[in-house]
Parts: C-alpha cells; sequence; structure tokens
C-alpha cells in the first residue's frame, strides 16, 4: 500500500474530514486572482466609503504582501485555513490587524470563489488562444513551404487523389482556428463579475458593481446574484473548448504516428521527440504524439465530470461546486503544454518529400481525373463517367501500372468508348496536373493553397 | 428474446451487412435539407454552365416532386440505397432521367453529408433559441407576478436569507439567456457552406461555391476542402450547447420536485402535469420534472459519443463520422420537447404564497442582516458582527422564536454588547424589510428584481 | 425542418406530454419478458390461494393471446397505454375481463418493470456471451493456421520484434475471453428476482418471491423490496460489459484498417466487407471496420448516459430511471451485430503471408535477440548488451541492410567487443529463430502459440 | 498568470518534454509494488539459474535499501529517470554496482509497469472492499436499532408507504453489498501475473514465469505476453466497480442532504460532520454530504478518460497507455476517503425519530392497506379497490385528516360501497400495522427488517 494511502486511512477522523473538506490544497492556485479581487473590492469600498483610504490603503499593502509571500515560496499553506481566501483574508489580518476584517464587508465565499475562477478562466482562455495563434502560425509556415509536395490524400486510410502537403497542414490551420474563435467568444460571453452577488441574494451596503468590474477587466456585472454564485458554465465552456481542441491534437498526433511507421515514412520526428526502448535498442518511438493522443481522454473526463456536478444542483450555491477546479486546473494545464509541445513537433520534424511523391503512384489516385474528363469534355453523365474509369484502372491494374502511368494506347485499349479519347488525357492524369485540377475555391491546387496561406498569414497578422 | 433482436441475430450475411452499413434509416430525417442542397448545386451549375437551364430545371422539378412523396408518405425507404443522397438521386433518375445523373458533377458524398447535416444543425440551432426565447419570457412573466413574494432563499439547501420568488425565477431567465447567447455564437461561427468540397480536395469543375452558399443561407464557403469533410466541430457544439441547457433544466427540475413533496409544498403541478400511482391512489408524482432530470443523462451521452467517435481520426473522410447523426437527432428531439414541456410546467403551476411565506421564520434568514447593520451602523469589522450575531440567534432558539420574531428587550440582553442597540433593529431583522435592503445591482429587493424584469422584456422585444 | 420534428412542436399540450410520459415505444420491446413475469406471478398468485386455479388458467390464456397478437403484429401499441405493463394488462382485461384486474394483486409497476428488465438484462448477456465465445472461436481457428506465419510484432506502431500471426489473433482471443468471463459474472451476481417487491416496501398478501424466481430461472428473491425497485447495477454493468467489450472491437478494427491501408497490405478484406467510393471508382474501403471503430462512441455514450441518470436519486423509484431502457437497447443491439459483423470480417479476410513476412525485414526485428544472445552467452549485464547492439544496428544501417541480413564477418566488424562472437549468432539473428526463441510461458514461438490454441480449443469445447 | 503554469510556458524545450514525456511525478506511488515485484522477479532468475543466488540477494538487499531510502523520505524522484522502474533501478546500480544491471533480464518496462499496476489496482481492490464491508456494518448497526422506527417510505420524493427507518438503512446494506461483490469478482477475474511477458512477445531466457506470479500472491502467469502488456481492463474494472459506488454513495448523501433541511429535520448531522458559513452565522450546511456527491462528477470522469484513452489503439504498448494511472489513483483516493467519512457521517448522525414519525401521518400512507384488504377480504379485482380507496382519500381530504386517523364511521359514509365494511378496518389503517402488514419476503415489517439484518450479520461475520 502506497504511503500516502496508507496515510489516509490511518488518520483521525477530524484530520480526514479536514482534508476532505478543504479545498486550500488545490485552489491555492488562484492566490494571484484572489488578491487582485480583494484590492478591487477595497478599492470600490473605499470610493463608496463604506471603509477609510486609510484602511483601504493598509488593506492593499498588505494584500500585496501576501501576495509577495506567496510567490517567494514564504507562505505555508495549511489545511487550517480551508480555502484560499481564508489563507489570504486570515494572513492579512496577522498583518494589518482589524482593518483586514473589514475586507470581508459587502461579499461572500460564495461569490469571491466565483469572481477568482472566473478571472482565472479568462486569462487562461486569452493565454490557450494565443498559444493556439503560434501553433496556426508554425502549420502556415510549414504549408507555404510545401504548397508543391505531391502526397496522397486519404479517405478511410486509403489513397484517394493527389493532394500537396501544405494543403493538408492548412486542413489542421483551418480547425485551429475555429478553436481560437471557439475560445474567444467565450471570453467574451462571460467576461462579467460575479464580485458583489454576496451569498446569493446582494448586500444591503452601497455598494458599485459596475467599479469592481472595471477595475477587474469585466465587461461589467453580472445581472442576478443568485445565477452568479451557483453558475459555472464559463468553466463548462472551457471544458468543451479544450476538449474539441485536444480532439483535433488527437487527429493531427495519429497522423503523426501514422507517418512515421516503417510502412508510411512521411515524415521522421525530431530526434528530441522520438524515444527509445528500454529493451529493443533501434527503435524510435513517437511517444510524443501518442502521449499528446492519450491526453484527449483526462480533458474528455474532465469535462463529464464537471456536467455531472453541476446535474441537478438546486440553487444557490452548494458544496459540490468545489469540486469544479481540479478539473479545470488538470485541462488547462493540459492543453498548455501539449499545444506548446504540438508546436515544437510540427516545427522540427523533418518532412519525407520522396516517400509521399512515391506514395502517389500506388491506388490510381487520378482516377477520378479521368471520370471528370470525361463529364467536362465529353458531357458524360458522372454515373456513367465513373463506370468507365473502373475499367480503366482495371486495364492498368492487369499492367502492374499505376493509372498515373498508363500511356495513350493503353487507354484507348481500355474501353470501346474510349477508343478515341484526345491524348490530352495522358496529361491530364498526371499526378502535379491532378492536384492543379483542382481549384475550386478551398480546393488543393498550389494556388489556392497559396491563397489560403496568404489569407492565414494576414489574419494572423492582423490579430496581433 | 424480443423479435427485432433474435431477427438480427437470424439474418443473412448480406441483409445484416446492409443493415450494418446503411444510414437511410436515420439519415432520412435530412431529407429536406438534402434536397434543398441539392436544387442550390443545380442552379449553380446551370449558373456556371456545367449543366443546360433545362436541365436545372428538370432536375429541381424533379426533386420537388421527390420532396413531395416523401412528405406525403408515398416515398418507401429501402436499405439498397444505403443513404438519403443516394435515395434522392436515385429517385430523381427515375423520375427525369439522364439529367439526373449530372446532378453529382462537382461535389461528393462527403461534401454533401456535411452540408446537410450543416443545414440541419444551422435550423436546429435557430428553432431551439426561439424556444427557449419562450422559456425565458415565461420566466420572465411569472418573476412580474411575484416581485413582493417572500421565500427563503437557500443554500446547500439550508435557508439562508429571504429573497422574493421572482428574484429566483429571474435567476433560471439570465442562465437561459446564455443559452440563447451560446446557441447564437455557435451559429455564426458554424455557418459556412462544405457545398463543393468534393471528396476531400475540392474540383476542377468551375463551381462557384459563393453563390451555393448564398443560396443555402451560409455567410460563404469553408477555406479548406480537407477539414469541411472531415469537421464535426458545428455538431459538437450543438451537443455541448444542448448539454449545458439541459443541466439548468435538470436544475430547475429538482427545485420542483423539491418544492412539490410534502414537506416543502411551495408548488402544486398543474394536474395535467402530475400524475398517479398504479398502486397508491392518493399520489400525485412529479413525473414530469422527474423525467425532465433525467433525460440530461442522454443528452450528455450523446456529447461524449461524438467526442469519443472524433478522437484521433486521420484526415479526411472515415466512415466512423456516420455514427454523428443519431445522437445529434436524439439530443435536438429530446431538448425541444423538454423545453417546450418545461415551458408548460411553468407557465401552469400553481406557487403556494403562503407555505413560502411561512417557511421563511425558520432558520433565522435574517441574522446576516443584524451582522450587517452592526457593521454599517456601528462600524464594527464584520468577523465581530457575524460572532455577535450567533449570540442573539442562540437567544432566539432559546425562546423558541426565530430572529425575525424578536422584539427589541430580547435582543438587547441577548449580549452585553448590544445592550444599547437603537430600537430601529426590530424592522431592519423584519423578513421584508431584509429582502428589500438586498438592493445592490443584481441583489434581491422588489425594485432591484424589477428592474430585471424590465430588462429582460426589453430585450425579449428586441429580440424579435 | 424535418417532419417528425415540426409536428413535436405543432402538437396540442396533452399530446406532447403523453409522448413525452410514455415509454411505451420503446419499453414494448419487453414484451415477451413482461409477459413471462405475468405468467409466473399468477401461477404463484393460484399456489397461494391468492387467485384461483380457474383465474389463472384464463390469465395465462389470455397472456399467451396478447403474446401472440403482439408477435404476429396484429397488437396496435398506443400511447393511451403508457408502458408494455399497461397494454398488456388491458388488452388482457379486454380478453378475459374482471379476472384479468386480479393479476396486479401483490405488485407494482416498480417491481414489474425492474423484473422484466432483468429478464431481459440476464437473457441478453447469455446470448452475447455466445457471441463472443464463437468469435473467439473464430481467432482461434484463424490462429491454428497462422503459428508460423511471420509479422512483425509492433509496439509504438514501430516494428519491434519477429512474431507470428497467429500470436497476435490469440492476443485477441484472451481479451474477448475476458470479456466472456466478465459478462459470466454479471449474470450470477444479478441473477435474483424482484418480483413482489411491490412499490417500494413489499406487500401484505401472502405471497411466494422464492417460486416466481423459480419460474423464471432466477435463483432466487432479492433481499430489499425499496433496494430492488430502485437498483439498476444490473443494466450499468452490461452497459460497462458491452463498453468494455466494443473498446477490444475498437483495437482489432483500428488494426484492420491499418492492415488494410497500400502502406500495409498485411490483410484484405472481403469484397462483401469492403465498399467502393462515389466518386473514386478506384477505391475499397474499410467501411465496416470503420463504422464498428466509430460505435464505440455510442457505447460509451449509453453508459454515462444511465451513470447520470442515477447519480444522487433518492429512494426508492423515481421516474428518471424510466430513461434506462433506450440507451441498454441501443447498446445491446449495436454489440450484437457487431460481435456478428466482426465475426464473417475475420472468418472472410484474406491475410496477406508475404507482405507480412516482408515487413519483418524492416527495422532490425531481430535486434534483443543479439542483446538477448550477449546476456545468456557471454554473461553480459543487460544494459551492455543493449549499448553493444545499437552498435551492431548502426553498423546494418551503414550496410543498408536489416540486422536479420548480417553476415558473421559484418557482426564482428561492428565493434571491438564483438570480433570473436560465435558464428552461431548469425542463426540466433534470423528471423524464425528469433520468434521461436521466445518460448517462455505465453511468448510468441510457435510452440508456445499452439499450445494456447490448443487450451483455447479445449476452454471452448467444454464451455457448450 | 499562476506561478507554476507561467512557469510552464516559459521552460526550455528540452525540459517542457521531459515535463511532458515524464511518469515518475505520479507513478513513483507505485514504488513498493515496483519493488515487490522486482525482488520475485529477482528470486526467479536466481531459481533458473539466470542470476547466481549471490546476485540476487545483493539484489535483494539493495532494493529493500531503496524502499528504506524512499519510505524515509530520503529518495530525490527526478525527472531525469523518467519513471519509477528507472529510478529504483538506477539507484539499485548506484548501491549494488553492476548486480544491479542483471535485473533488467528477461523483462521489459511494458510488463513490468502492468505487473506494478496490476499489483496496486488489487491491492486497492481488496482494501476498498475491506472499506465497505466496515460501511455495510454501519448501516446494519443502525438499522437493527430502528426496525420500529416509522418513517414515511417515498416514491417520487412523495409519502408513498409507511416503512421503518431501519429497513431503508438496510436498502444502503444490499447495496453496498453489491458493490463488495462486484470489486470481488474482478479481482478474482484480473489476478494473474503479466510479469515475463517482456516488451510484447516474451522472451528466450528460461524463466518460470509460475514461480513470480506465485510469489507476487496471483494465481497464475497471463495467457498471451502481447495481449498482457496492452491490456488495462483490470483498471477499467476499478474505475467501473468505484464509479457505481460512488454513484451509490451520492444516493444516501442526497437523502442525507435532504433529511437535513428545515423541510425535512429527519436527522442531523453530528455538528463535526454540518460546517458554518462565513457570512451567515445561524446556518449549519451538510457540506460532507454535498461534496460526497460532488464527487461522483470525477470518478465517472476518471472512467470515460481511460475508455477515452484506449479507444482503437492497436497493438502491442503504446504510450497513450501511460495515461491510465492519475485517473486511477485519483478514484481510488476519492473512494477511499469517502467511504472512511459517510461510515463516520452515519455513525455520528442523530436520527430524529419523532420527526418522522409525525411525516407519517401527512400524505394518507396507508391508502393502500384500503385497497389491499378490499382486494384480500372482499376479492375484489385490485383496480376496483384501487377507485373506492379514492374516495376515502377524498372524505379524508375533505376532513383535513389523514387517513390513518379516520373512524369506522367516516370510512363507512366514503363511499356506498362501503356502508358495511367491517370495523377492522381502523386497525388496518393505522401506520404501524400498516408498516408490518407487508411481511413478504424483503418486505418492511419490523419481523422482515430484523430478519434481513440478522441475514447480514452472519454474512459479516463469515466474511472475516
Amino acid at each position: 500500500m502506497s504511503k500516502k494511502n496508507s496515510q489516509i486511512l490511518k488518520n483521525t477522523n477530524a484530520e480526514l474530514l479536514d482534508l476532505f473538506n478543504a479545498s486550500i490544497m488545490f485552489d491555492k492556485k488562484l492566490y494571484s486572482q484572489d488578491i487582485r479581487g480583494s484590492i478591487a473590492h477595497s478599492k470600490m469600498l473605499a470610493l463608496q466609503n463604506i471603509i477609510t483610504v486609510e484602511e483601504q490603503n493598509q488593506i492593499e499593502k498588505g494584500l500585496l504582501q501576501v501576495l509577495n509571500e506567496i510567490e517567494s515560496g514564504e507562505f505555508k499553506f495549511s489545511l487550517e485555513y480551508e480555502d484560499i481566501h481564508m489563507a489570504v483574508e486570515n494572513r492579512l489580518t496577522e498583518i494589518i490587524g482589524d482593518a483586514g476584517k473589514r475586507l470581508h464587508t459587502a461579499r461572500s465565499r460564495n461569490d469571491q470563489v466565483c469572481t477568482d475562477f472566473t478571472l482565472y478562466v479568462q486569462e487562461k482562455t486569452k493565454s490557450i488562444q494565443s498559444q493556439i495563434k503560434e501553433l496556426i502560425s508554425t502549420f502556415v509556415d510549414l504549408a507555404s513551404k510545401h504548397t508543391t509536395t505531391l502526397m496522397p490524400g486519404m479517405t478511410h486510410l486509403q489513397h484517394a487523389q493527389p493532394i500537396n502537403f501544405g494543403y493538408h497542414m492548412m486542413a489542421y490551420a483551418n480547425m485551429f482556428k475555429r478553436d481560437f474563435e471557439r475560445f474567444g467568444s467565450s471570453f467574451e460571453r462571460n467576461n462579467y463579475s460575479p464580485l458583489g452577488s454576496a451569498a446569493l441574494a446582494g448586500t444591503p451596503h452601497n455598494i458599485d458593481r459596475f467599479k469592481t468590474a472595471e477595475l477587474l477587466g469585466f465587461y461589467g456585472p453580472t445581472q442576478n446574484a443568485m445565477d452568479s454564485v451557483s453558475n459555472r458554465d464559463f468553466a463548462l465552456e472551457l471544458l468543451f473548448n479544450i476538449s474539441t481542441t485536444m480532439m483535433h491534437i488527437s487527429r493531427i498526433s495519429e497522423e503523426l504516428i501514422l507517418w512515421s511507421s516503417y510502412e508510411f515514412r512521411f515524415v521522421r520526428m525530431s530526434d528530441m521527440y522520438a524515444t527509445t526502448s528500454s529493451i529493443m535498442p533501434q527503435k524510435k518511438n513517437p511517444d510524443v504524439p501518442e502521449l499528446l493522443r492519450g491526453k484527449t481522454g483526462r480533458v474528455y473526463g474532465n469535462l463529464i465530470s464537471l456536467l455531472t456536478v453541476m446535474k441537478s444542483l438546486p440553487l444557490a450555491y452548494n458544496k459540490d461546486t468545489q469540486e469544479d477546479k481540479e478539473g479545470v486546473f488538470d485541462s488547462v494545464e493540459t492543453i498548455e503544454i501539449s499545444l506548446s509541445i504540438l508546436n515544437e513537433v510540427i516545427k522540427t520534424m523533418i518532412v519525407n518529400v520522396e516517400n509521399m511523391a512515391n506514395a502517389c503512384k500506388i491506388g490510381h489516385l487520378t482516377a477520378t481525373d479521368l471520370a471528370d474528363y470525361l463529364v467536362q469534355k465529353q458531357n458524360m453523365p458522372f454515373r456513367e463517367a465513373y463506370y468507365l474509369t473502373k475499367e480503366v484502372v482495371e486495364k492498368a491494374n492487369s499492367l502492374n501500372k499505376d493509372i498515373s502511368e498508363l500511356n495513350i494506347n493503353e487507354i484507348r485499349t481500355s474501353s470501346n468508348e474510349l477508343a478515341n479519347i484526345d491524348e490530352e488525357i495522358v496529361s491530364y492524369l498526371s499526378l502535379k496536373n491532378s492536384m492543379n485540377s483542382r481549384n475550386s475555391f478551398g480546393g488543393t491546387s498550389t494556388l489556392e493553397t497559396e491563397k489560403q496561406v496568404e489569407g492565414f498569414k494576414n489574419w494572423l497578422k492582423s490579430e496581433k
């Protein structure tokens, strides 16, 4: 039995209970938000003549000292003060005496915790957004170098049509841009201050919630105190936004794992991001993308955890909501490190252009081009062209060639109906032509890909 | 063994496989989106001279006939045409002949299914939004009638402070307003057309994706075809938005169940929404809110299902994503009926004003008012006032009274430090005064509640 | 808007409510369990002289007629009788008159629904077990044919050590055997009859719960009526057991998809189980394993749904639990069809022995053998042998050879410390020898694999 | 921004990567299992003459020293040795030199981590079982004191029938007994040793896996090495078993919260387990059961996390599975402390017998008894009796009485059909008689409850 656990079972009941009830061991992470919130609150109390200016000065100075003590590691967190709010306030009162007690005027732990947590969520939303933008920038840079690099575009993990590697990278740039926007709209929707909601019903003190909202960078105060203290929508949105982003990360990770295999060899992880086996000296393992892929599980779990916690809670505050934080902290740290690491992995990986090009010669990637040619040039209904193309594919198979390698005679003899097909068809079936022919908006042609890259570069600049 | 199931096991392999692969039995729900999408596509093809105007006319007329056959119940869906796209196109070709086959030019089932599904999700997003607005309106109406109706505001399911029932209802109005906005921002973010993305890489045909986007009510085409055919973010957002809304529904449902109990009797469900027992003739059961609460489970499940499906799928299209629809359909139908039913339940329930008022006399709801009074009028630090209040509460308990029922002598003799407290304290401790004293922005006072109600009424008007 | 949905919104309130409350549209699937339960109940009532033998005869005959009407499709299910219990009982009373009403003596819908549902879950548990056994048998048969078929054993999707394909198949046989056992232990734990628990507290009638338990194939009655009517553990276990099995199915499916790719080509799906593209005529897509993989999502979702429903429900029966069935039905049907289909896919797939063998020559699969040789024969510590092996791998790379292809000189010149290594090392590094050398219990050698196959064949026989 | 996090973003890439890849910071919890496993492995190696007896002695002594260093806090865990296996082996080699390196002979980190983790899961399964048994014992003790304590049995949170409080407690005893058994059957199914599976294919060394299995308390070795290193079923089972138990805990918690409310007042938490408000001095909050209820969320989340991780992983080992441990550790610690705390809460709570008895007089709890009387004594079909009972309930309501308080005249005048009902009906409708009349097996009568209690006491004894 591990020591910590066996200890759990041997604790006295009182110790156990403290351990169970207290949130200090995880909500201490909110110390800076808590202190910022308290400074703003004290400023407002002074402006409203609820405390004196001198008291406010003392409080602010004291709080900054506490902040300093915490950041320097001097501060001792103990289970005795069960949460960060009590811990800070208690230390403040030790430092400045009675004035410290006035700080709790016109607020409650219920609105205080919401304020701290909202501040945290909003800050993290912004910093995750900027990490996502960096990652997009990495994809865009890589894409811009590979707009002519042929690779087999796949559906069902089967070769389908020739694309360029830059285009594939831009698919991810697009995905992560949606993520960027999703975080952004959550920020906008949730940027309101619960401070001053007090326990559940507001307060008889003559406070100014617009002022504290402004001081803390919120757009304004929330509308209903009862809703405010029991609301965790902002945290759920963060967990969902992280889950969706992490799902996207799991998709590029899956592809990196596939592409690193002996079978594909489309890319090679930088040695830094590939690890070795303790028993098989010859191996390079794509541990990093595997771990990125695996970490999807925990952020999904954190989302379902909070959804479960909130289900059928009566208004207003219930202690259950203390369970809101650890999952959010974990998801935030997971996405932060994952975005950083993925960014480096993409930046440093070696793209094996030759292997990708060779792979394009397997699977008759330009078969659809033949069908499209017949539709466009010979005005054939698509369904008919489709069946005719099948015959040419069979011919190529019988010759042990790819359709892109057939000469005009081989094509013409595939089917009676193709006996007179124009010689230009040969170039239509070349891989590069095929890729470039898909030049509809959002298509894979080098030109369209370059336009996409350009558009993203402009967007990245404008967002700064 | 149920018949359908035993049948599953007895089917021939070929039948089983059709049953397994085909989506027609559920994606037929997308028939109208599929036909709208095809009409728009055909119009664009004609404008771009890819098909003739006459062909387009034939196609459109044929599609409208198919629509009509489906809506009249005449159309026979069969596993043979494995999805709605094939079923419609096949019937179209039966009706109009070869021109029908031209419709598939420059598109693929991969972008077609995305287009249909996006259209569905966007339509439902809008209609759910309007149901939510109706529900908010019901809460606002009820609130406007009860801004002076005292009830015990609770935290931890314990009486905490006196509030008014209108204020409690406005907490829900605020919650559902956030839901309304969340659906709205998903609509904005996802209102782009994947049509024309083709299989994964665009098409060599000279199509105009801006035109089809416009015809279908989208803001424009999506940027990258490969991302477009493998993107299901819009569906995940809908599932998350529904989950959050349903979580809110589970909270009001929990309260309705509690309030309907013999112990609370704060409200009574209309007889229509309370059902009887098959064995206990005297019972009225709050089945409807129980079922609303229970239905939270399925929408959470649908969210986790699609997150699981999407995890680590390589680009571009994979058959796994066929699993995206049933959960979305189920969540949509669940939220639609739940919002309708909840709206009726709230509209028709009887509010037991007297019982709520009586409940306020239990639990010393105005204890905080005493503390606040001491802080405000006697400039006492909050923490001291808090401990003094405890003594008055103990006195009241010893007299078997509520703190709101104490006279001035009883208060003054509670503690030496209160011996000279002003007589006005008695009125401060009255329930109604207490409630009205919480007049900070977003607080429970009648005046503040009325302002909230007014604000919501204006918002409801402006959104029409 | 789809028709059904728009209809939802247009229904009258009363119709909506019926639709919302009624379970008949899905719990009708329990008709046979309901009728079996009622027949057993009536037999017991007669044995206890609570009804007469003649009444029992009438009831049983009537119930069998109802059964017949349902199975022949004659029976009309309507929302009016909100669940299968009411629907059956009502029809019974139409057929046999007043005696029908006596059937409900000493039971309640609360215990009736539990009984029906437990019977369903137990039956399905057994039938799923027998499907799993069939699948295991398929893996064992396939394995027995391939105990000498070399393939690269992988970790991290990188070639690691040579194994035989039969051994890989036996890994799945082992997984699914655990599933078989897990279902079995759930069956044992949950095979107790809730019938006679009545509403929540038992009944004053002189019933014999042991008798009904026996008649229905249960081991005995449950112990506490209140627990019995609010217990859904048996359904949760089924959902978890299905989830775990489906997760295993997703793993073999992932491998089948990989192995079917152009890059691997280790297996080929039978044409029946590979489908074609609507736009790319040359493609064969592994739709079936993709769909199997995707269906994991829905069974995970169903599990989380019921866990959510059950969370914090007070005792005893609550209407929320009506939400228990659809998810279970869906998971059961999903696993049934998935097991059937997977079984066929495995049975009919073509194993490409040659490609697997060729793949073994990539990645220095026998590198560990060199390390092991040095440890065993030269008594070198493993960590040293490991580093020496790395040098040989580098040598092989420089020669563009696989380590299994090196001759004795090439090995000896890789490192000073290997200058005198015995010639036998060459055969140690051959792929076949390497595979066969791993002959520890549970290892990959042909002999050990054959023993495993034999053990499983005996187990399969003994379980019949 | 919190310090730790901002630090994450400022780290060098190499540090970040170590942080990302390493598991040492959480898998160090497995140190004792790792050392036990290594000792057993070394013993077997010596018995098989793979290492010498002297080497084994050195290794064992060295490992015990490492154990001692870890338990005394002397050992410094560092990211450098990325997991517990490397950290221990490295320290061992520092202590005993080259012999330490021989320990890794014939095993791999892949089987080592499985062995450690299986040992952990099995130990925890046993210790959780014994905590559950203690909790059951607490419920049984409490039940044995309250087999005559009347309380209103509820369905739909509405008074339904009179039961005794002991009976209600026994419902929980039954639930948790199923949990005990579920953990037990997982233990049995999973008690097999993966040690010696090596990387994925077994080993050429002449090891004895039966011996190491025996030394570690397993029933024997696992059957297939490839399955063994990629199997996490045992961890999933633990997570599911904990989820189900925690769901049961959430149900009793919900009831404790309800019962502690002013509206119910059926129980009072011991002061130790009820906390006070920072703003409302009069409040006692049931924080502990609320937190117990809330903690259900995290264990559900951990289950879905690992299910997600395992979905569609190809064989054999992948780094994703490193994500298996944190969730399991968290769920284990959650259930351990939850079971301890709940046990104390139940043991120390005050049962308010009088309030429960009074509550029985509300809601016509004995209405079903009238119906049952008419069925039994007057041979009336149940459905008729049901409607007649409704009339008596209406009569009682009109008299403002409970049906249990009606006299014979009041009953007889309720309906023409009751004009001659025997006087004995009055006693039939008394609460105590009603409760005792439900004496079917598993029913609520005092006698039946006592039998249940007795049965459980015997079971508890026999399990020791």
